[in-house]
Formats: C-alpha cells, sequence, structure tokens
C-alpha cells in the first residue's frame, strides 16, 4: 500500500524563493505539493496526522473529525500520499498514515523570508 | 490598483501544524493560499518579485522570463493579488508588485516540524 515517493526531486529543492527565482522544474515539483494542500479537507488530515500521538493516524483517528464518507476522506488520503506529503502503510485491518517532515521542512524552508533556512 | 488583502484571519493563523490540528476556518484560510500557489508560473511570479533587487518588481521585470502572453501573465499576478501573497501599486506606466513578508512567513511557520516557529 505504500507508494514510491516522488522526494528525489525534493532533496535538492530549493533555496528560499525570496533569495534566488525557482526554475522552471523547482515550480513544477513545488506546485505539485501546493497544490494538494489547497484544499480545506487535506490541510486538516495532513494537520491531524502530523499533530497525532506517536505522528501517525489511522483512518479511523480521522473520520470523525469530518461530516464526509469513507470514501471521500480515503480520496483525500490518496491525493496526500500520492502527493508525497504522507506515507500510509497496511497493518492488520488499518492504513496508518504518517506525514514525511522533510518535506514539509523542505516547503518551510522554501517560504521562510529569514536569512535562516529552516532544515529538516 | 491595491486592494484590500485578506490577512486578518493569518493574523491569527496558525500554530504549526504538526503541533495541532488546523481548524476549518483556518484550513478554508490557508487552502486559499496554497491554490494560489498551486502553479508553477504563479510560483516563479512569487519567487521572481520576492527576490528582485529591492523587493519590488514591475510586469516588466517578469514577463522576459516566461513564453506567455501579457495578459496571461496579468491575470496570475491578479491571482498572486488577490490571494494576499503580493501586493501592487500602479506607479506611472507600470504596476510595481512587491510580496506580502509576513504572509509567506506565516505559511512558512504553519509547515514548520521543528520545536521553533518562525515569526514574521
Amino acid at each position: 500500500m505504500s507508494k514510491q515517493l516522488p522526494l528525489v526531486a525534493m532533496d535538492a529543492c530549493c533555496a528560499p524563493l525570496a533569495r534566488e527565482p525557482l526554475t522552471q522544474d523547482q515550480a513544477v515539483e513545488l506546485s505539485h505539493l501546493f497544490k494538494a494542500m489547497a484544499d480545506p479537507v487535506r490541510l486538516r488530515l495532513l494537520s491531524l496526522i502530523a499533530s497525532h500521538a506517536g505522528g501517525e493516524a489511522c483512518v479511523c483517528d480521522l473520520t470523525d473529525a469530518f461530516d464526509l464518507t469513507g470514501p471521500t476522506i480515503s480520496h483525500h488520503l490518496k491525493v496526500l500520499r500520492e502527493s508525497g506529503l504522507v506515507t500510509g502503510d497496511r497493518r492488520g485491518t488499518w492504513i496508518y498514515y504518517r506525514v514525511h517532515p522533510e518535506v514539509l521542512a523542505r516547503l518551510s524552508a522554501v517560504l521562510t523570508t529569514t536569512s535562516e533556512t529552516v532544515t529538516a
């Protein structure tokens, strides 16, 4: 159930965008991540997973926060997984989700406007 | 030409999403900003403006970087402006664009995974 994640390009990406312009390739890579976050349900799922005790959450921990059907939640989790923001591992009945902290940290570093960059 | 910017909600928004779950209102607010950044042309425009000498750029500084028509560039700049990520001021012939560093800093802080938050 876990997927190969598109982290290779992110390893090299990016200097803070207030320091130097993004290249076309960097902008395409980042736009996919921001697109995955451009939805309130996905943002709330991401924050519920990231802030959950132990750093992981199963879908059983997530559904009560939403007035949405299981398949809708699953669709949004799939988008987050395919973007590389979270990973999902099946253990027994449930899939357990965990954020990739290095991806969040790199996005944070790209957006920083201070001279210090945030590193993973 | 400058617009009233939706910064009020951002003033209170948000603790790092890895520390506590976003509320519905915070997620809606943030999703608008991420949607504005979910496009490679807009991300490159944002980085060209943010990293430009003096912290501002006119459309005359931006168009050469793209193989796009003026109206297309203008459309993307309008989306960035309406999201509150940049401001535009007409001076003479040109509109000069500038990022709102406090908005970028708050997005950076929301995504940080370290115990330190990035402040504006």
